[in-house]
């Protein structure tokens, strides 16, 4: 799974039917230390993340394996909000 | 989900059988703060698209979840047509 | 799925017994623009293509979907021939 | 499967209900020089492995195909624990 | 299916219980021109390579595709053993 940060929400009124009321959320890509790295997302939502949070995000066909999105045309889902995590013995990212 | 151009089209009369009627739009893929990446890649039409539409399209397995791309040899489909995004509470595109 | 120029063939003798009487072709990955990028790959041909043509190909669990890779360990097929395609209103390839 | 080098812990309190009672272990990528790359990615824990092991990790479906991932939204996941490895006769690391 | 040149070996006892008796391979990654690429992974082996080999290898789904590695955590499988090719009507390798 990647680290993501909810940057910001997308709005596609015209789209496949099954997708109909999922939310789509834009990531900023992160990497362990915190920062930003240069990869960008839009993933749904599988866990009622908002604006700001981390996220753990799942892609490829791991997407689909959520309540929300099972058989959908969905390649990247938020299946996780990050409480915290350290690395070597820091805490890198608390709430 | 990753966020592209619609750019143009491609012809390809020789193909799969099973790709048959299915439009094929070339892309240019855009990051969330709505430049051009240097990423580009040619998708099978879900949802009719047209030329100069910003669409969200949806890569590897979850391509073949479709009508259109149903146990095709399809690896990218548009699933969705784009109205508008906002990042860090501004808009960065509407249609 | 991905542009490609076949530029050449390759030839192994001893592989996975599914994958017998497969043709596996030699690509040059292109870019809308029709410029080699750097990416190449070797993938086996499911349309019966040909040294110097371009290419789509599709790659993943796709590849597979086709009647000569099906079940078959291969993650990068040739599923069609392309003819033309055109990029902001101009013509980049005609075949 | 790539390299990794497990470096943290991660906490997500609020995940998918399927997720519950993973291990998110931080990894840092590898290459088989033993030197860091520039990807790190967070995976689940299938093999019991603690900070500081270096170890194989799958992605894509494949970080399905164990017992505490199966039909879950996960995409990464420890499927080994590296003892050895060595490239062109001279070992490169020793747990 | 990519090209990688077989340079190691590695041992790991503690693994997934699934992969125990498959063999692990070390490689790197080589274009179509016969240099190498950045690239490096480590690869089940399907048909039997040894070190100093160049073989074709598969990635994702396509990985499972092999007797072997059949609903195996296993997302990189050697399915071929080069014997040669050719680009742009060249001969660039030959076992």
């Amino acid at each position: 799974m990647l680290l993501g940060k909810v940057v910001g929400t997308l709005v596609a009124t015209r789209k496949e039917a099954s997708m109909e009321g999922l939310k789509f959320l834009v990531l900023r890509q992160m990497d362990i230390d915190g920062k930003d790295v240069s990869g960008t997302v839009v993933a749904a939502d599988g866990v009622g993340a908002g604006v700001g949070e981390v996220v753990l995000y799942a892609t490829g066909s791991a997407a689909r394996q959520t309540t929300a999105t099972h058989e959908r045309p969905c390649d990247a889902v938020i299946m996780a909000i990050v409480d915290s995590w350290e690395v070597d013995g820091k805490e890198v990212f608390r709430k």
